[in-house]
């Protein structure tokens, strides 16, 4: 069946009211479509930016066949959609887009660690944990310190402790979380000089296309900083790893964005972390960094349009979340904005329409230039000004162990 | 009166619900905002794709004050608002940009003229025409051929005719269209090698900004190729241009965008053309090929926000419109889209969501570069193939004199 909007141009409709479907949104615009979204409020940064909405719940199968109707094609926004509400919907011939089978390496971090093993690929020692002992006999086979995940339903940094040791009080963490129902899996802590993101878009075809591999810094658990390519990274490396990312792609046969998130342990030695199949806050620099961005790309790929071309357009590219502070400040963000617009000109401004709670990405700045320093400090000022209305050192003076507060 | 949207963000109403409409509100995307748009249609190229939307004429005092209702700035995407009705909005305060005084100088080409003859600038010869006798006396005084122009409501070779001579023939044309209502004013047709456009954003504050100057190529008496910056204009030729632009912006106390249409004459030597005030045909390559769009520099400069950056991306940006073929494509706008993204990958594709009508401005096509014949051939087939669902000489292979259809 062939599903078109009004002006002949394919409709997507997009599970999520956030800041990536605000984005898609924007990016849909030039494609000459409308992005149908389903948000839980009006309100939300996607909902404030189409005409194009389903207000619901995305677990709630109606509203998921409601947002289907008439779309060449569902995509998502975050991974939060049970299985068990996907599976009816594919069984009924709604274009899931990437596929609940696909999309489950995504959701669910045993799963995806059990078949990126089985397929050879560089992941951490894992095993899967139905009680206390099986973290302590982890952790007795390959050392501690270990982490402990949620496999379903964590992201930035929630669903993750780090475990200095066994005993008592971690008997008792692992003991509650299984008893409130956390399905949980234990890992090795991989030793890290610093943590990479590889981006791949794909299409049905089976055609595909990476984006350079991204150094991106993590604080308290979240992205907090994105440099494009990654500083250092050795051409060779840098193709490594985007192959590992191709392949895992079609391996899965993931459609639309990918991204997987990796450890780099030694120079161009990588494991992988976690696979997210939407775009990716790692992404957000490719919106004028690149040729095509991942908004873009990403609805080329879910309608099987040929993709887009992804070289950077300049040498360096950085990109700054905004993170809400821990005290809203005095002064307004329009005015904020005034001040970070006449000191910085050239930074290009993402506001996602959300209000600003403590540490909670409410939007990002991306710079670009030539130099991996000076780009930072302008992207970082800027993002820091926008986020507290003060001009305070960037991230870079007091990066971290991203794990240690975990 | 601070006016402000839920989310703490200001809001812009547009009047008009066109391609610039449209392409505003994807730009007021990333600025935190929800651009408010007045459209004839819900189905107009902006209402698709803005959640904030009045239904309404742009002439309707009603429906523009609804429009104005808690907007922090009005502006426009088109000149149609006829003054009459700008002047009780302006007089209750409510936020016009450009201000009524300032939009009637891309409004009324008799006043334009007027008040850049009285600046000193090089407009060519002209008079008002209030009978047949008034264009012979022009002619037989400044010689033939001589342009006659609609001082109001003309746009895209709308509204001009080219006279040759005088006679019985030019007496009953100028009789027929002064017996119709339609104001006239009659110049000196200006031998030109080529047309130039300059574009700069104002803010109320008094900061202006100037993008490069680009090249035009008209076809059919309209915009038909952009290529910025304008080829084989000396640097000096081109700060002159910007100047002309800029002082014309502050004599006038334009807000927000404006494009001064130029015809070059000699090398470096320019007479202006037309002026419009609101986003431009002829700055549409700013979006890949600019630091800042004209869009977001638009909502910047009439929210008096410091102004971006308007360095060019590029050595080369080249824009080639998607004008509605004569017969309609037997292939539908999405496959012609397919087709289009696998040959060129690079191109960046604006579309519209408007019907093909012949000759109607459906999209648009950017492409960045170093050489000028690559990327104009690149954009040219790109979007021909969109128009026409065939891959055919780009209009380079036959510019003529824009007028002889005229």
């Amino acid at each position: 069946m062939e599903r078109v909007s009004k002006n002949g141009m394919p409709v997507v409709g997009m599970v999520g009211g956030g800041q990536l479907a605000r984005m898609t949104a924007q990016a849909a615009v030039a494609l000459g479509q409308t992005l149908r979204v389903l948000a839980v409020s009006k309100d939300d940064p996607a909902a404030r930016v189409t005409p194009d909405l389903v207000v619901g719940d995305p677990d709630d199968g109606a509203a998921l066949r409601e947002l289907a109707t008439g779309c060449s094609a569902v995509t998502f926004d975050h991974e939060g959609v049970p299985q068990e509400v996907l599976a009816p919907l594919a069984e009924a011939g709604i274009p899931l887009r990437p596929a609940p089978s696909a999309l489950v390496h995504a959701q669910d971090k045993l799963v995806m660690r059990t078949r990126l093993a089985e397929m050879g690929l560089p992941v951490p020692a894992f095993a899967a944990v139905s009680s206390p002992a099986d973290v302590t006999a982890f952790g007795a086979e390959h050392g501690w310190p270990v982490v402990l995940k949620a496999t379903r339903g964590g992201y930035d940094g929630r669903g993750v402790w780090f475990l200095r040791a066994g005993g008592a009080d971690t008997d008792a963490l692992v003991a509650d979380l299984l008893d409130a129902g956390t399905p949980l899996l234990v890992e090795s802590a991989v030793p890290m000089t610093r943590e990479l993101a590889a981006s791949i878009a794909r299409s049905p075809f089976g055609q595909a296309a990476a984006w350079p591999v991204v150094e991106t810094l993590q604080v308290d658990g979240q992205c907090a900083r994105v440099t494009a390519p990654a500083p250092g990274l050795s051409g060779d490396a840098a193709a490594r790893v985007q192959e590992l990312a191709l392949r895992i792609a079609e391996e899965l046969d993931v459609v639309g964005l990918m991204t997987v998130e990796l450890f780099e342990t030694a120079p161009g030695e990588v494991v992988v972390n976690e696979l997210a199949m939407r775009p990716h806050n790692s992404g957000h620099w490719t919106i004028e960094g690149s040729v095509t961005s991942q908004f873009e790309q990403h609805l080329r790929a879910v309608l099987d349009y040929p993709l887009g071309a992804t070289a950077p357009v300049a040498p360096v590219a950085v990109m700054a979340n905004v993170l809400g502070a821990a005290e809203e400040p005095a002064m307004s963000m329009d005015e904020r904005l005034h001040h970070c617009f006449a000191r910085f000109p050239d930074a290009k401004v993402h506001l996602y329409a959300k209000d600003g709670r403590p540490a909670r990405k409410i939007g990002h700045v991306t710079v670009l230039g030539s130099s991996v320093d000076a780009v930072r400090e302008r992207a970082e000022l800027a993002a820091g000004w926008l986020a507290t209305a003060t001009w305070a050192d960037g991230w870079s003076a007091h990066a971290d162990d991203p794990r240690k507060d975990s």
